[in-house]
């Protein structure tokens, strides 16, 4: 199979690959060394964001070699996932992870789907993209920024083709579309693009919870949490921030090292009690 | 002046008054017992904003009866001030604290004015707020909420009959159209206001910067504090939280402490180093 999608430049790069090892042992993943975009962190901590006791469907937009839903499939028993992603590379990557002996508890449990997100109407129902057919969607979409380096890679500037106004608003019409009523979706997405996620919630989806992510107790956030209920009209949220890094070195907080090894959750909030 | 502006109903309330002392005495504030929008928290946070070292106007917009803005000029020796305020009642206020003999030493240095915020073109500068004016803006909009106990008395009501929208939307406008060139807004508002608040911002503010007020670490926000610079094109960050309560009684924060008081400033973040 990998000899149909890989060609030209490409070819040499993407057969570099790596094994690597999450949740202590308990899944795998093969990616591509240089190319594509590699997961990691926020792979970890967007798949937190489905409950321990969550059941039903869940789909993983843009799943790239399948890091985030394998995370998901890992911790959370009940559910099954689906893996959406568009590029044949990752495409094929996300297949060679999950064909790996150390995935097979999870094989009767994660389906692969080659589909565009940004897909409308009958053509993404055609595509697989079933209205109304998930409970959970989480998203790690691509993102462009002038102040990035230049893509090094034609893999990656193809991911970042799309302006990240376009993104959002694509991919949270998809997930809608794609949620049952009171379904949750959960993004992971650089801070300034709090404006267009909101935008594109807009008659869509409410009782939006972010959470910072901050690297450091006194450093910015690098990234934002956000979750969200399709057609809820509840009020925004802001949680309390999840620190990576404590101490003076690399090493991580003790809720980071145990939401990245699939060992805790990081929910959504309690309703208050007093209203 | 007090009996111009004060008749039928509001008249026994409103006489009804304290004058609370803020800055451990640096200054003074009269501010009616039981109607209108008492100050405290959000107002001093909001003036936090304003660094030690700055100089040159600043327009409190909706100061009520003057408690941000006197916090400004308390703390910082080389800024002049003018509280913009609409409503007679708070107006009244915002002159009988600046008359008291407790704030002798910002005489020189605040200006009350009696206009509407959101006016807009001639009428705007004909009711003093002239283009390109200020140098610093700060506003604590008045607002509603459907989860919010119903105002209790006619002011408040008052105070708060513009939708949400149309308060970010109108106050921001003004606040870009006074300001000069890389002037600074700040803004204490509710969390679920962001959106408004961004959107007010599109073609007017950038290089946002959000700092969510949480009661305890582990409550969510109560507040964000925005600051922003008149058509910056800078990239948005969330800063690091501000905490209001430490321990498990009602002890606030040192930070906190240090804020309220005038003893410290809560600027915005230095430029990164390495871009």
């Amino acid at each position: 199979m990998t000899e149909n999608v890989i060609s030209g430049e490409l070819k040499k790069d993407a057969l570099d690959y790596t094994i690597d090892v999450f949740h202590r042992g308990r899944f795998q993943l093969v990616q591509p060394k240089k190319i594509g975009h590699r997961s990691g962190m926020d792979a970890m901590i967007l798949a937190a964001t489905i409950p321990d006791d969550a059941s039903g469907k869940l789909a993983d937009l843009g799943a790239g070699a399948g890091a985030a839903g394998l995370a998901v499939a890992s911790r959370v028993e009940n559910i099954t996932v689906t893996l959406v992603e568009q590029s044949p590379v990752m495409l094929d990557f996300a297949h060679r992870s999950l064909a790996l002996e150390a995935n097979a508890a999870y094989h009767n449990r994660i389906e692969i789907l080659g589909a565009d997100v940004t897909l409308t109407g009958t053509a993404r129902r055609t595509a697989g993209l079933a209205d109304r057919s998930c409970n959970w969607v989480i998203l790690n979409p691509p993102y462009n920024d002038a102040s990035d380096r230049r893509p090094p890679d034609e893999l990656r500037a193809q991911a970042r083709a799309m302006s990240d106004s376009d993104v959002f608003e694509k991919w949270l019409r998809t997930a809608c579309a794609i949620l049952a009523p009171d379904g949750q979706v959960s993004v992971i997405a650089r801070p300034g693009s709090i404006g267009l996620i909101l935008d594109a919630f807009e008659g869509r989806f409410g009782a939006t919870e972010i959470t910072p992510v901050h690297p450091r107790p006194d450093d910015e956030a690098l990234r934002i949490l956000v979750t969200a209920i399709k057609h809820s009209r509840a009020a925004l949220k802001i949680c309390p921030p999840l620190v990576i890094h404590e101490g003076a070195g690399h090493q991580f907080s003790e809720r980071m090292i145990a939401l990245s090894n699939g060992l805790s959750e990081l929910p959504r909030r309690p309703a208050r009690k007093s209203k």
